[in-house]
């Protein structure tokens, strides 16, 4: 009989999300732990493995749970690995798959998490009934996943949807990929705050509520805040934010005329503030016949649920390979 | 008994090429009128048809052509009309498929002219096995198709693919399409014209051969002829042309990932004039996971069949939906 749960994971470049979620995609429980935590990545996997373990007991679902999937950056669907990820602490192949498959002893998939969560927005959110859109994450980096004719792109060498690196400013802002300009460095959670640092050095005359904050500590949260009050500087932080993005997203529908981009993440969260000049700037760089026509809509998952429940769903995929492959062996 | 041909047929914005096509991709004949010289659209659809006629008539094809596959600048394969494409003199929304079925009495189906070379490619050239890869069409403008997980990527209005149009310069040139920075107004035959134009314009000083010519009769292959002979300002023309496309291919690397670009078209003809600086601009602005490993490949079909045996293969599917829709109605 077929196990009634998997177990989906998300790994951010800050936290690890992890959740049990059922046939109908509901997530019975979930944890996090920290993804910085450890510098050696199996001693993380290590930590992974244990809460995930006392979650599963907590849960009553031990021997309950037929697969495991996993969003995390770079994660390549193909070869299981981790490979080269410009936010983790930890550098060059990382064997993601197999690490948690021999922890656990139950099949395991991996994807990108900007993937995963498109994967899971298509099955229950915002992109239900959708053939080509573009999810957009918008979290400590820039994630993309590109779903066409209702498949997920992986690319040649499954790593996809990568238009978080696209360089939307030749020449600026330094990159965690080592590169300059990419969309991440100005539209992620990061990009917020060097926006907001940026513009408070450039005026050092004009007051705001951010100066009360150093710098240092400074989030994109604080800089939410600070505009919604009214604050100049922060909301030309959005203003700034929203036009770049909006830049990018013409330039996207130009490759593949999605139906939709979603928006996700923390940022995704601060309504017009962001929308208002993500359209104005989509609607003044897209090609005319985009224009007023590509939605662009928040996701309708949770946020840690979109990332856990797409992840999730990969879960499923490694227990019927696995299933199956033991069938022919046996 | 299904019949033995079928005509494809290229619609360039200089150019119309029309061959016909057997089921093994040979182009038994072919022909070309120019695109631009009816102020009608109608009236050039006329003057196609009688060409094409004679060109069928002369090789004693008359009830042998099956179907009729096009590719055109902008044409919807979903809704088989060209709409508002920039490089066409006949301005909104031409009804192609229509108005070569009324003429011809033979079923039709259209597609943008990129996504057509890039069938051809992926059927006889350059692209054979391959799953994901993106064909480049250097010509008047540059166009482009999508191939990913081996099908072509229409997107949700059937325009997908308009990397030409992707902005790679932010306020620079202004292009056909009412936008400015798009890049073929940079990397086409007649944005190598205008970076000539202006590399002569900007170094007065500067001795070259193209001085010989005057600026309005300028063209691509006469940039192309004076680098070979070792002209500086021309052979600075390619290497601008090259760097760019180059920062081009490595943003739409990160979105799909391909195996390979394939570049087609008479600029591509160009050899390491343009290759090199292609590669290297590719390798300086890639993700460190895409350096030296896409392949950047020139295409393998010669210039006139691409296009039309892409259409052609087109022309096939119509064929064949008009005869399931004939046995279901009869």
């Amino acid at each position: 009989m077929s196990k009634p749960y998997v177990l989906g994971i998300d790994i951010g470049g800050t936290n690890t999300v992890f959740g049990i979620v059922d046939a109908r995609g509901t997530v019975i429980a979930s944890g996090a732990i920290k993804t910085k935590t450890h510098p050696v990545f199996e001693d993380y996997i290590d930590e992974l493995h244990q809460e995930a373990v006392k979650l599963i007991e907590a849960n009553d679902a031990t021997d309950k749970i037929g697969g495991i999937g996993v969003g995390a950056p770079n994660a390549n669907y193909y070869t299981g690995r981790i490979e080269n990820a410009a936010n983790l602490i930890w550098k060059g192949e990382l064997p993601l798959a197999r690490s948690l498959a021999d922890r656990f002893g139950i099949p395991v998939a991996v994807t990108n998490d900007a993937n995963a969560a498109a994967i899971g927005e298509m099955t229950y959110g915002a992109a239900r009934g959708m053939r080509d859109f573009v999810m957009i994450t918008l979290g400590t980096g820039v994630g993309s996943g590109i779903v066409s004719n209702g498949q997920m792109i992986y690319g040649a060498d499954g790593l996809a949807g990568e238009l978080g690196h696209v360089i939307i400013r030749r020449g600026g802002r330094l990159c965690g990929c080592g590169r300059c300009g990419c969309l991440e460095t100005y539209c992620s959670a990061t990009g917020v705050v060097r926006t907001a640092l940026e513009y408070l050095d450039a005026s050092p005359s004009v007051p705001s509520l951010l100066r009360n904050i150093p710098g240092a500590d400074l989030t994109s949260k604080d800089v939410y805040e600070a505009a919604i009050q009214g604050d100049p500087i922060a909301q030309s932080v959005f203003e700034f934010t929203g036009r770049v993005l909006g830049e990018a997203l013409a330039d996207f529908a130009a490759a593949t005329s999605p139906e939709a981009f979603i928006l996700f993440g923390g940022l995704a969260k601060s309504g017009e503030l962001l929308f208002k000049p993500i359209r104005e700037a989509f609607d003044k760089n897209a090609l005319s016949f985009h224009r007023g026509k590509i939605k662009i809509l928040v996701s309708e998952l949770k946020e840690a649920d979109a990332a856990v429940l797409g992840a999730s769903a990969l879960g499923w995929d490694a227990m019927r390979a696995a299933a199956t492959n033991s069938e022919i062996n046996s």
